[in-house]
């Protein structure tokens, strides 16, 4: 018999029907019993005269045939669109069984923690609210689509393994087994690839392009996204931005969006500071916060370039001449602003033809035109203190591009994920992905990353030269080589004690603030003071305790000393190759808590266990270092 | 004054327009100039009375506007759909300039290098016949996703950085900063993912998935494919090959191909062995091979297991008890057969519920109902002898799902570069590629894969073993360290003496066949004998000359002692630590050509120079090993 969709049976009251679907609840009254049965269109409930023949439990795959029976008046339930109908069985199938569910599914998951919703990922995802979200996600995805096509627009596949770029972030590299020290690097946007794309005479392309980078992990954001992929020739900076617009607004009502603004408000980037202090903004009130409105803008008008930051070795190495570029070395400046840019003249005020969507005070995406002359694109890099030689070995393959024919281009990468996310009304970008990874950057469900074979290696010419783990993985080796009892959790980032506390659950005063110190008498030397989490440093105790002038190391360096975050240092000095003090009060401690390497993850464990663990100085016991 | 697309002056005589693309030929006579100007929609040509004001050459990129004069009856061009019109042109600007074009555009570009067209992809896709192409991929794209959207597919993306799986093919992997040592890998399909979208409930999922494999190149094969991958729950085997049936015609007719049968014939995999000797075979006439007919059918009925060839690495770890899965591991018996498979037995009989989809002799797809209960997914593999602690290690994550209310679900992958290679009549998956692969692994436009830098390496924790380069890059480097003149060409791959000459169009004498031979007397010692490519090998003469018994080295030990592929083995063997020994006939040529470490690169250079550069044993003037 052909399967009925649940969601039909509402229409059916006196036809025999086969469903098929997921048990989500069962009440067996021995006379009778009641099956809820879901499927990916509804629920219905089956009723069984003469009670269940088989076994059946939550979450069993059951193929059900019966009768619709129209249910009286009062009988109905409202809050299934099935709830006027019910199922007769006449036979069940059990098609497969299911073990108890290691958590509930009929609540929207949001209290559940994180590491087993990841775990079980495949059982997370059959939740209703889940569901809803990549099935938005899935019909988005076609409605921009549609509006793409409207426009031909034609959707271009770029390379997964392409070569090294300096966007900004880290790339992921990818051994290449017949090149023996060489590297294939995952793609972090398909910027150039796009422009070449416009050198080609494609003049409208699109892809949805998976972007990978190696940045530094946040609760809500993995090493992954997908990117909303647009570039367009022959376009000044006002179509390239209405283009975008109208498929925004297209695809966004076709999944019944609701925008506040339209046009969108078009910002320019001073004014946003001065009336924001950011570039990015939510122009919702409070109602239409609440109705789930998405205020669109735009921003543009910004400057093409900006004083270089001391402290941001990204910014440090592109901007040698002290100037930077703030958005995207391949963007041209403004026309008005051309003969500045030319002649490197009032760097600081030249804007350039960049457009930044913002919706509800995120970056929904960023775009501009691009420099298509290669002389415009020279300029940039002179600009930032580039030798010809050093801009032939950057971009240079671009600028051969650019002397062979290609057109005025421009346009726009926007973060599907966050779309996604600001329309369903959700606070996290996981929420939006169907296998996210954890805060601590493992796949969900498969174990990975994992170890690889000495042979794989060795066929790669590789060598691992730090066998020791991940910090997480060397504090839990010596814990468990001790025998010691202790709690693991993995939370979404924090990075302050306060912060920690509060997701541990624990009291401030448990926590173990490590502290590394720089010597102001010993070039390059660092140490490690620990003191309880609710009290400060006092460095003029440090000074007369160890007898040595101490102040507090900077973020970058103790980053880059430790090869760890300020906020995840754990107390394990050693691990860390550096001398370790402990202040008296951590030796009262019954618990202490600590980030354990990672803003996510924490270890919970007895104060004593700790002491013995770290291992700090003998002198500690008496040593004073807190206010 | 907005842009007229150049399709569009047809129907516009009498009436401006401004007017955008690249210039495909000029004539200048003087006192009257003509262009065509192309853009993405048709060509044009414009006629400047007057001659040119601004010098313009082939792929300038220009604006010009002017008006559009119908063409006298007798003056219309019939080769292209704005030949009824010309362009008066009243001005024109030039957008940006171009310098020569590398190579020609206005042909097929099929004779030309494949190096060249590659290092430009970005003009040799603005050729008539790439244009096509990229189009065509983006509308049946397109089409598929219009069937699939009918159907209530949901489209879902599975994650690009993933764990190493066991599907033939070796994974690449990608190394992970936080965790030394530890790796992910790319995925080499979505399989276990999409099977865990149906425990999800998402019962029809769709993705147009990004596939990376790091197998041997081959000269129409890179590293990456797009595969069309669906899965369905609660269908039987005739209900998804049904379905997968109606899409492919949907979207085949949508795109305009051509379909020789329909329904698609479906053959027993016994039957098809019977008939054609393969279970792919190509069932047009000669006409419909003219006609570009596709013409599709099912495989069906294939074994599910089979012996275990001693000779594959691969099937000797998966196969431990001597039998092997012929597909793969997830798939289903055919209900008929499952008593058997569940108790061990007739296990060379037990049929799959595996369906392959064949197009014109080449295999366009391949799906199969999975085995969705854990206990015959266990059995599967305990049929292949893996022991219970194996089988968890290597799908325990799949099982688990299977325990947790997996529906019966099947699916299929399809090659989607393969099928727009037939919908397009071309021969090579490259041309279906917006920027693919070189025969050597080298990313198109792009110099990937390159060097990283040391420190780079160091917060990755590895370090590389061998330096030394591509076996290409050595000889290179050998020989340009001497000061030797050679051509090095890139070609397709060739597996023999007689292909490499013909495409190296030199003549079969000139070839030096390196072959590696292997004592009979000394357990593991390999030698390099070269003789000229076209006489034999004499083992007698060998051993009458070496004094010692060789055989030839079989190919499996030859590429695992080498690390390269039979064919591509050059005559380097102190490269490869092997004694090296030539024929004297090998002392008398002029000219020497050879495969330098790659089947798709070769070496010509003079005889004299390679004898100083190879450098082999210096009683090689009086010996004699050829035929």
């Amino acid at each position: 018999m052909e399967r009925t969709k649940i969601i039909e049976t509402k229409e059916k009251a006196g036809k025999k029907v086969s469903i098929s679907g997921w048990v989500t609840t069962v009440r067996d009254h021995g006379q009778i019993a009641f099956i809820m049965l879901k499927d990916r269109s509804a629920y219905v409930q089956c009723v069984l005269n003469g009670g269940l023949k088989e076994p059946v439990g939550e979450g069993y795959v059951l193929e059900i045939v019966g009768e619709v029976k129209e249910r009286p008046e009062k009988m109905r339930n409202d809050k299934i669109p099935t709830g006027n109908v019910e199922i007769e069985v006449e036979s069940y199938k059990v098609l497969n069984m299911s073990k108890d569910l290691p958590m509930p599914l009929n609540t929207d998951g949001k209290n559940i923690n994180e590491e087993v919703r990841l775990k079980y990922r495949y059982l997370d995802l059959r939740r209703d609210r889940m569901q809803k979200i990549l099935k938005l996600r899935s019909d988005y995805i076609a409605a921009v689509r549609e509006e793409l096509k409207k426009r031909e627009f034609i959707e271009i596949e770029t390379p997964m393994l392409t070569k090294a770029t300096k966007e900004g972030a880290r790339d992921f590299i990818v051994p290449s087994r017949f090149n023996p020290g060489k590297f294939y690097a995952l793609p972090q946007s398909p910027q150039q690839y796009k422009q070449l794309m416009m050198t080609a005479g494609i003049e409208r392309y699109f892809q949805f392009a998976r972007c990978i980078r190696d940045e530094d992990l946040r609760a809500d954001r993995g090493y992954e996204h997908t990117q909303i992929d647009l570039e367009m020739s022959f376009m000044n900076q006002k179509e390239v931005m209405q283009t975008v617009e109208d498929i925004i607004k297209g695809a966004v009502s076709a999944v019944g969006g609701r925008i506040k603004e339209d046009p969108f408000p078009v910002i320019n980037y001073k004014e946003a500071m001065e009336k924001y202090g950011a570039d990015k903004f939510d122009l919702r009130t409070e109602e239409e916060k609440k109705n789930n409105v998405l205020a669109f803008a735009w921003v543009v008008n910004f400057p093409f370039f900006k004083k270089v930051d001391a402290g941001d070795e990204a910014e440090k190495r592109d901007g040698k001449s002290g100037w930077v570029f703030t958005h995207n070395p391949f963007s041209s400046p403004i026309p008005e602003h051309l003969e500045w840019h030319m002649k490197g003249e009032n760097i600081g005020e030249i804007v350039t033809a960049q457009y930044d969507l913002v919706c509800n005070g995120l970056e929904a995406g960023g775009g501009s035109i691009r420099a298509h002359n290669p002389e415009v694109l020279k300029q940039t890099f002179r600009i930032m203190g580039y030798s010809e030689e050093e801009i032939q070995e950057s971009v240079g393959h671009m600028l051969e591009a650019f002397e062979l024919g290609t057109p005025p281009h421009g346009g726009i990468g926007m973060g599907l994920d966050r779309q996604i996310m600001l329309l369903a009304g959700e606070d996290s970008l996981k929420e939006t992905i169907a296998f996210p990874m954890t805060a601590t950057g493992k796949t969900a469900v498969m174990d990975a990353p994992s170890p690889i074979g000495k042979k794989d290696l060795e066929t790669l010419h590789l060598d691992v030269t730090d066998k020791g783990g991940s910090m997480v993985d060397r504090i839990k080796e010596t814990l468990d080589s001790l025998g010691m009892v202790y709690k693991y959790m993995e939370h979404e980032e924090v990075r302050t004690s306060e912060e920690a506390a509060k997701i541990r659950g624990v009291d401030l005063s448990t926590g173990a603030k490590a502290m590394v110190i720089k010597s102001k008498e010993y070039e390059g030397k660092y140490i490690m003071v620990v003191i309880p989490a609710d009290r400060q440093l006092d460095l003029e105790k440090v000074k007369n305790q160890l007898e040595e002038e101490f102040e507090i190391a900077p973020a970058k360096e103790v980053e880059q000393y430790t090869g760890l975050k300020l906020g995840s240092i754990p107390p394990f000095a050693r691990l860390l190759k550096m001398d370790l003090y402990f202040d008296k009060a951590m030796y009262d401690k019954e618990t202490v808590a600590f980030n354990c390497g990672l803003r996510t993850a924490s270890i919970i464990m007895k104060g004593s266990d700790l002491i013995k663990a770290a291992n700090p100085d003998k002198k500690s016991e008496k040593l004073e270092f807190a206010q």
